[in-house]
């Protein structure tokens, strides 16, 4: 956890009632002139002191040379001077008492070595002043009602955007200023525009719980390429959650070439995407795939509100026309949306109104919804009826833009509203901003694309899900996700480093820990293996043990099917043979004699360390599932036996545990004991361990158990030979 | 094939000397009065003749009583009468020389059987006369250059489309229209739309016809719910690809709930959407998921054209920002598209030009771009020079609304346009409508969305991609494809009626055709089966010959692993009296005697006759790949052994016959060799034989073979029992 409180000390930077401007310029194409227009041009109502080494006046404000010399100190500090000149402007700032400083100068980490030194001096004035500074290499800070602006975005050049209720945090400058202006355009209201750059303090974490407070934001949308501190995205995530304040993220760096570029934009070690992705759901954040749709989710759940967001995905689509119908059909089943046939009742109301309709789902109202716009509010008041569906997908390609039918549209949308008041109206219609406007107000979003429609819907409605399970993600509950507070690891007691040197050692670490495993004996003579033999009992496995051979198989160290104790004795023999003639220099500690496994399933069970989010536990199906299909599922250890029952569950593959195509059911239950076991391993570990794998893990009949066949553990700090 | 030739008689329909209107009304939202007042408006030059049972004047025209008393046959008819009048119109219209009509009027087999009956008789004097008829229940036809206009859609309400190279058909009529407004909207030229709506005789086939051969029209976007005719469908798109015609088309019925829904829309027996798919393919049709996409492709490849288009999915991307890079490296990677790596050249000189950018791909260009934008001009030069990739993908979020940097851009686009005469250029820019006209101009597509550009940009390479492909879907090749051409099956000889009555026939017909089995032998007696033993050698496997059971091992008529005579001759009683007790009253032919199959790769092999586009061969792995996880290859029969090969290539499944794990290499040629003869089989008995299913079939180690072990033939209405 990060010393000081996540997000503390930004109210400085969205509402200052004074701002300082380092490196203010008469020329408003530069970075030092424009927050200066912005802040006069809107009519920011603090006071603005430029600072500029030759004082006299600029933009026709009298300037000072040094913000010492200035009557008051300013609450937030925007500089804008060139990089060697930065530290000096933080240092001043934090004498003088300023409380928060955004740095716009680039010129630092992402230029290499010298850029990141200078970037590390700024960030330790930052902690050890606690003076909060923002940047460098950004764009800056707005707070929108109060019109201060620390920016230079030329997002702001035409046009200011309007006060509403939608926060926006993003690392990426251009990202973030691109999302305020699609938002004006779109007349969404914006409370709060920060962009955090390269993160020498303020990071986005900071700038989420900083939303989280702000009265005036109550939806967080965040464009995140990287995560410098995991356990602090996690906490405020966590302050949303808790807050009821939906956080809509776009993560980008998923591809290959995407993280790639993420890497060395950002310099910082990347987390697996994979691994963010998990870490997202698990704080309840909803990840959206487009800025398109980070603008159209973030909206439209501002507009729906909590309260109204589907619980479920069932979804009754309504149109005009058969086509659309069609294409709506197909667009909102791919989204993993469900279109349930319609009650008896429903489709009754549906043909007493218009007897040619396609009454089920989708509606067809035909096109005498033109002629009879009347028709509408019938129709949509039984389906907004309908128990069946948790919300209601109305299509028009045109009735808002032709005033005798836009008339009736709304008033039989006002209607339903009225006697639906909790149930989601979604609209996709191409309308007039101040038709959307009204619809809106409704509580009715509006989309326009077809498919981004739907896809908006979807996001709602995992929302909404959200916002009523009581386990994983849960928006709105109070109680951190086991997962959620899992990024204190660390603290168990301290492992033998020979836990790390064989199979043996291993699997006895993993087996106290409740992993469990076959019998199996370390024997170092022919007696003792055969004295092993008895007390197990036939069939058996032999295997080589050394803590210099890693892969027992390909030095001839395993011997499977030993079925009685002649034959015991001679496989003994030849193993030890071959693996010193195999493996010359190879230190042997003798034979593992372990009990045969029953055939099952094999699955593959790990886990990782991520440099962000610490420990992960994977598992996969064996065979070419995990390693080519890459059906894995992934969760932040540890899990308990719950969330590792679902992990199984949302394997593809997991219909071959579940007896598909009769097969006999695999002890599903065993495996998801195992899984939850090793994560607390992993977690109590992480410290130590780097990685583990089991390969395989064989899950039996249900109610056979699943044991561990073979254990591989990395200690941290040493890559898997 | 079609009696007349796909497409021919439509002329009259676009370009009409003379248009006729039933129904002709003074009231202008009537379907009978809108087209009257847009041809008037819109300035259409033929004569206009309104029909109309009062006579007098309709919208200040003489109005005619019959289409008798006409002073000329009108060329084209618009018959916008009650459902009950539409008949008797078309007879006239018939006879009195019209040469097309289009019936806007609705109420035929989209209500049930009397309409359909009515429909059908419409139907029968179109064909008898050679009178081409549009519709009924349809949005109609406009021949935009001619404003021809014979359409009562509400998208030419505020404004006509600009004439372009763009034609339009579509089966819904909403759909059609919206597309229509949206091109407008757009500032896309259109040359044609049509809407066949309920097609009693013009249907999409006729139109995608009709505008390969108008040469207006340069691409051809085409919505449909169905198909009516699989064969007539099959030589549009092969006189669209002998005309270098690109063929854009979206698909709608994808889902169950989808296709569901259009069913019931169109009432036509649905051929599934994977093989409407694979048909696309096949015919070089460019098929996209969404109406924006439609527009979008569409619109691109009128601007690029055959020559520009890349020829292989490789990349580079340019930005001036780090995270939209990441964004658009994700995005293009989602649509499968490729970055490489720069070469060092290219990189060198970007770096020449812009010392901090990140010169691999993406690009970062960094914001200096905003304040030295001549820069682009270098960077852009540098990219489009390297040989690596086959396309540049240049996104801009605000440079084309800032009027310094809109200048400098053009500028430097006009440049390497010339440098680079046939290099694709493809811009994802917000840009006013005028600057998109000029970019468009310079043969340079703009997409404003991230997705949807890398979307539209993935679609330009499949179809340049296509467009040289020797092989598979090639456009612009003369020579039909097989498959193309593989609609004119069931002429082999005909197949003797047992075939379909035991696993031994079955095998025997389908190995007569080429399809490898093991050796195998049907025993009456135990001495015949000893005999058989002896010829083929042990181990082997009994399997009961009966016409009446499918499912052998249902029954207990199995055993596997038989390994010595003494074993045969037991093994041959017990089967015998196992199934008798089992399935009491099954006539039994026997017991096969079966040569048991060495290990190998299952595979799961079969054929089903599709209702619109008949036989389809399918193949996948067995297990849980084909049933479970889906994962099955489609073409339509026949199938060549390089189409087969690919077909197993496609599988995700794949890995496990190429060696995956340290596996052997499965006998993939053999594998191939097997899909093709089945798949010939099953076109030439298509008439005969309605599915046939091979499961498993075995495929032993490269150059071993593979081989049917089981076989089911079910011949043609019937179903599976």
């Amino acid at each position: 956890m990060a010393a000081m409180e996540v997000g503390s000390g930004l109210d400085a930077l969205f509402a200052p009632a004074s701002i300082a401007i380092f490196g203010a310029s008469e020329d408003v194409t530069k970075i030092g002139g424009r927050p200066l227009q912005f802040l006069r041009k809107y009519g920011y109502a603090g006071a603005i002191y430029p600072i500029n080494r030759k004082a006299g006046t600029v933009q026709s404000l009298p300037a000072y040379a040094k913000v010492a010399d200035l009557p008051q100190a300013p609450e937030l500090a925007v500089i804008a001077v060139p990089p060697d000149g930065v530290l000096d402007a933080v240092r001043d700032c934090a004498a003088r008492g300023v409380k928060a400083a955004v740095i716009l100068s680039a010129g630092f980490s992402e230029l290499g070595e010298e850029g990141s030194r200078l970037q590390g001096e700024i960030g330790r004035v930052a902690r050890s002043t606690g003076m909060r500074v923002v940047g460098p290499n950004c764009l800056g800070a707005v707070g929108v009602p109060e019109k201060a602006i620390a920016t230079f975005s030329v997002a702001l050049e035409s046009s200011f955007p309007p006060a509403g209720p939608v926060g926006i945090v993003s690392q990426s400058g251009n990202l973030g200023s691109y999302t305020l202006r699609l938002a004006a355009e779109r007349g969404i209201g914006i409370s709060r525009l920060l962009t955090t750059g390269n993160e020498c303090d303020v990071d986005v974490a900071d700038g989420i719980a900083a939303l989280v407070r702000d009265p005036g934001t109550q939806v967080i949308l965040c464009c995140m390429e990287t995560c410098r501190d995991g356990a602090k995205l996690v906490e405020a995530m966590r302050l949303a959650r808790e807050a009821r304040k939906p956080l809509v993220v776009l993560k980008v760096g998923v591809s290959e070439a995407g993280s790639a570029a993420a890497a060395s934009h950002t310099g910082a070690l990347a987390a697996s995407d994979a691994v963010f992705d998990v870490v997202l759901r698990n704080g309840g954040a909803l990840r959206v795939p487009s800025i398109e749709q980070l603008l159209e989710v973030g909206h439209a759940i501002s507009i729906v509100g909590v309260e109204r967001a589907p619980r479920g995905n069932k979804v009754a689509v309504l149109t005009a026309s058969g086509g659309f119908g069609i294409l709506l059909a197909d667009a909102a089943t791919a989204q993993g949306l469900a279109l349930p046939k319609l009650a008896q009742d429903t489709q009754q109301r549906i043909l007493s109104v218009v007897p040619f309709a396609a009454p089920s789902n989708p509606v067809d109202m035909t096109a005498q919804v033109s002629t009879r716009p009347e028709i509408l509010a019938e129709v949509l008041s039984a389906v907004a009826a309908d128990p069946a569906c948790d919300a209601v997908l109305l299509q028009s390609a045109n009735a808002f833009h032709v005033p005798r039918l836009r008339d009736v549209f709304l008033a039989a949308l006002e209607q339903v509203r009225r006697e639906h008041p909790s149930r989601l109206i979604f609209l996709c219609c191409r309308a007039p901003q101040d038709v959307r406007g009204q619809l809106n107000a409704l509580g009715i979003p509006t989309v326009e694309g077809i498919d981004a429609a739907c896809a908006t819907l979807a996001s709602l409605v995992r929302f909404g899900s959200a916002s009523t399970s009581p386990t994983e993600g849960s928006f709105g509950s109070s109680s951190p996700s086991p997962t959620g507070g899992g990024l204190g690891w660390g603290h168990a007691q301290p492992l033998s480093p020979d836990v790390f040197s064989t199979e043996a050692t291993a699997k006895r670490a993993l087996s106290d820990a409740g992993l469990p495993v076959l019998q199996e004996v370390v024997a170092t003579t022919p007696v003792e293996a055969l004295a092993a033999a008895r007390a197990i009992g036939f069939p058996l496995v032999l295997k080589i043990v050394s803590p210099d051979i890693a892969h027992k198989t390909e030095v001839g160290g395993v011997v499977v099917g030993v079925r009685s104790e002649a034959q015991l004795r001679d496989d003994y023999e030849t193993l030890l043979a071959r693996v010193r003639q195999n493996a010359p220099g190879a230190r042997i500690d003798g034979v593992l004699v372990a009990q045969m496994a029953p055939a099952g399933t094999e699955l593959i069970l790990g886990t990782k360390t991520d440099p962000m989010f610490g420990p992960v536990v994977m598992v996969g199906l064996g065979g070419i599932f995990a390693e080519v299909l890459r059906d894995v599922a992934l969760q932040v250890a540890p899990v308990d036996e719950a969330q590792a029952l679902q992990m199984l569950r949302s394997l593809k593959a997991f219909p071959l545990l579940d007896g598909a195509r009769g097969r006999n059911k695999a002890d599903v239950a065993a495996a998801a004991k195992a899984v939850a076991s090793l994560s607390r391993f992993a977690a109590a570990h992480a410290d130590a361990v780097a990685e583990i794998d089991i390969n395989p893990l064989v899950v039996l009949d249900a109610g056979q158990g699943a044991f561990a066949l073979d254990a591989l553990l990395v200690p941290a700090n040493q890559e898997q030979t």
